[in-house]
């Protein structure tokens, strides 16, 4: 059996991930290979680093892209600090911090959890205080949480965590270039992204960023990291300055990551930041006047995933299949305790535009009207046309 | 610091991989994304499952490509199959077996390593000898070595490992789709590959079949697959018809791999494996003319990657030097116990053409003119040139 021609939809992306990729980096995966040793390949890596030190505002050596999509970064993170027996405190506001409880726990580390709601965000003494009752090797929070829109501040946290002599291991996939994150400034030790979110590449990356007292712990490590696929002390040997062979790193992302990067730096970060807060209030505002309710307080409201209430009584995945089919606009429903209950709006990257918003507000209202949820427009011959399956 | 634009030099790749793209699938890689649940992308890893079965020669319903290159690929097989004290076997005649050993101890294995000098390889007899001696649940061998050349023989392995309950795990890395792989006629439980080698398609996935014999083992597990990223038992949730969220999937990979098995298709998998056998067959007679060893007898030659013995006294840093830098050809020295004992070439996929063998033979004709292996070519006024450092 031999099918056709590749001829996807046109999407527009407005969902949690992948956002659309920014035509620059269509562009350059089209190039053609060179190897994974070559000269000039090494040179494209060492670039790489610098531009991901840049946008994670870090001065780290190591700082690299895992060679898989985000979870992998996360895996990463968590499987090259944990040791069998380890205790971890896991900051649990939404689907992300259970991802890492489940990944911590199959490393055999003990986990505690400190858990908030979904949409709620933690205080330096909320964990302060869970560090005083569980002493940990690592404390692990969501920066933004893709499930429920909540970005967490980060002022006072890696004091806290320092003073108990733990690392900090922050989630940055939702973040890293569209949201200030200042990997430095804010003490993190361990920090992943992913590719395909406010950097606009395709998925298949996940840039990493350890401190240097991170990497020290990780040299002390009494056991092999039990992933080698992803174990940075081997990992670090080909990005480093031995460029011992691991594993084949996936040219063509490298490529894409690069222009990527470039066209952050580009744009500059803080516009960037600017741009994707100036976006994300339009949307929110306009939301709030077609009479949605928006999940999070905009005190901790995150400009890259909104998350919008349900209204009660809704078919929720209908309205979503309506975006797609007739306005080829992609947004999501909720996960986990969300589920059926938000719809997830995403302004990631490219896809962080004025007029995207406008057109989604839009196509929202036509569905809206249409669902008699909205007042309807009359129509050319001044009869309302037949409502449709709510 | 802004990099200028990508610009890396073009280079044709006779390496061990990656293999030069197929420019039908450098070109759909500029395809935008939809995203990775939609109904659009649902259809196109359908397709992809059914177009890497056949390439796979299986009816395995659990065939799909793991998000990340081969070396995850290895992963995955292996720690989706073993729990903690779980008795492997694996056939270590090259790197790659060595590193299975690696991956299979940090997951708790007791591993048991059935040695063959690199560049050969294993018999029926002598694998049943050892599972006589050591029972366990799982054989692991590499069906194509890509550090030594040498293609393991697949006839009787089935017969031993099942006779003995346990299952046959191999590695198709450098074989899939450049020489023949009949997973379901070879009685294979559990097989893996790159797209990077005779595929054809950038690094970046591990396609991967597993058979029902394997999936019970897999069901039957007691504890969880310690990689969350890559326990099967969750990723074929995504794969299979619930479709239920697990990492976002490396979407334009995914829309590479679909083109290049088309492209593999297209050329159908048989005429595929001659063109293969063609091309290295002129390589290895040539490269015999030129006075060099090949390591592997013709017996056991793998098509797809060629060792070369290199010559006593020799630098052979310095001919891949000259190659690379004044032709633009990359082939590769040793790995391991082969390090500066030998060259590698690589003819796979798009990289196997006859063009390329004569391109490549000519270079190492002028190469080792001039090094004064062979014989100088008088220049235009009857001179001899300088020597060059040997």
């Amino acid at each position: 059996m031999l099918y056709p021609e590749l001829n996807p939809p046109f999407r527009i992306l407005l969902g949690p991930g992948p956002s659309m990729v920014h035509p620059r980096v269509l562009r350059v995966m089209t190039t053609p290979l060179v190897g994974h040793l070559d000269p000039a390949f090494l040179q494209i890596m060492s670039e790489v680093q610098v531009l991901l030190r840049e946008v994670f505002r870090t001065t780290n050596r190591l700082t690299l892209p895992i060679s898989g999509t985000g979870s992998a970064g996360m895996e990463a993170a968590l499987a090259n600090f944990i040791e069998p027996g380890d205790s971890v405190l896991i900051c649990v506001n939404g689907y992300f911090g259970e991802r890492m409880c489940d990944m911590a726990a199959r490393l055999d580390a003990e986990v505690h959890r400190l858990e908030r709601p979904w949409g709620e965000v933690f205080t330096p003494e909320e964990i302060d205080a869970a560090l005083h009752k569980h002493p940990a090797k690592l404390v692990a929070l969501v920066h933004a949480e893709t499930s429920t829109g909540a970005l967490q501040p980060m002022e006072g946290i890696a004091d806290v965590v320092h003073r108990h002599g733990a690392l900090l291991l922050v989630d940055c996939v939702t973040s890293l270039g569209g949201v200030p994150v200042y990997v430095d400034n804010w003490g993190i030790d361990i920090a992943y992204s992913g590719t395909q979110k406010a950097l606009s590449a395709p998925p298949g990356l996940a840039p990493m960023t350890i401190s240097p007292r991170a990497e020290e712990v990780l040299k002390q490590r009494k056991t092999k990291v039990p992933s080698w696929y992803l174990d940075l002390t081997l990992v670090q040997k080909y990005w480093g300055t031995e460029r011992t062979y691991h594993h084949t790193a996936p040219i063509t992302m490298i490529y894409a990551l690069r222009e990527a990067l470039r066209v952050v730096l580009n744009e500059g970060l803080e516009r960037r930041w600017r741009r994707h807060r100036r976006n994300a209030e339009l949307l929110w505002q306009s939301l709030e006047e077609l009479g949605l309710e928006l999940v999070v307080p905009e005190e901790y409201r995150l400009p890259t995933l909104t998350t919008v209430r349900v209204p009660e009584g809704f078919n929720e995945a209908f309205l979503r299949r309506r975006l797609l089919e007739d306005y080829n606009i992609e947004i999501a429903g909720g996960l986990g305790a969300f589920k059926g209950k938000v719809w997830r709006i995403g302004l990631m990257g490219f896809s962080s535009q004025r007029s995207y918003v406008l057109l989604l507000l839009a196509a929202l209202e036509d569905i809206l009207r249409e669902m008699r949820v909205l007042p309807m427009r009359a129509n050319g011959n001044g009869e309302e046309e037949e409502p449709v399956e709510k």
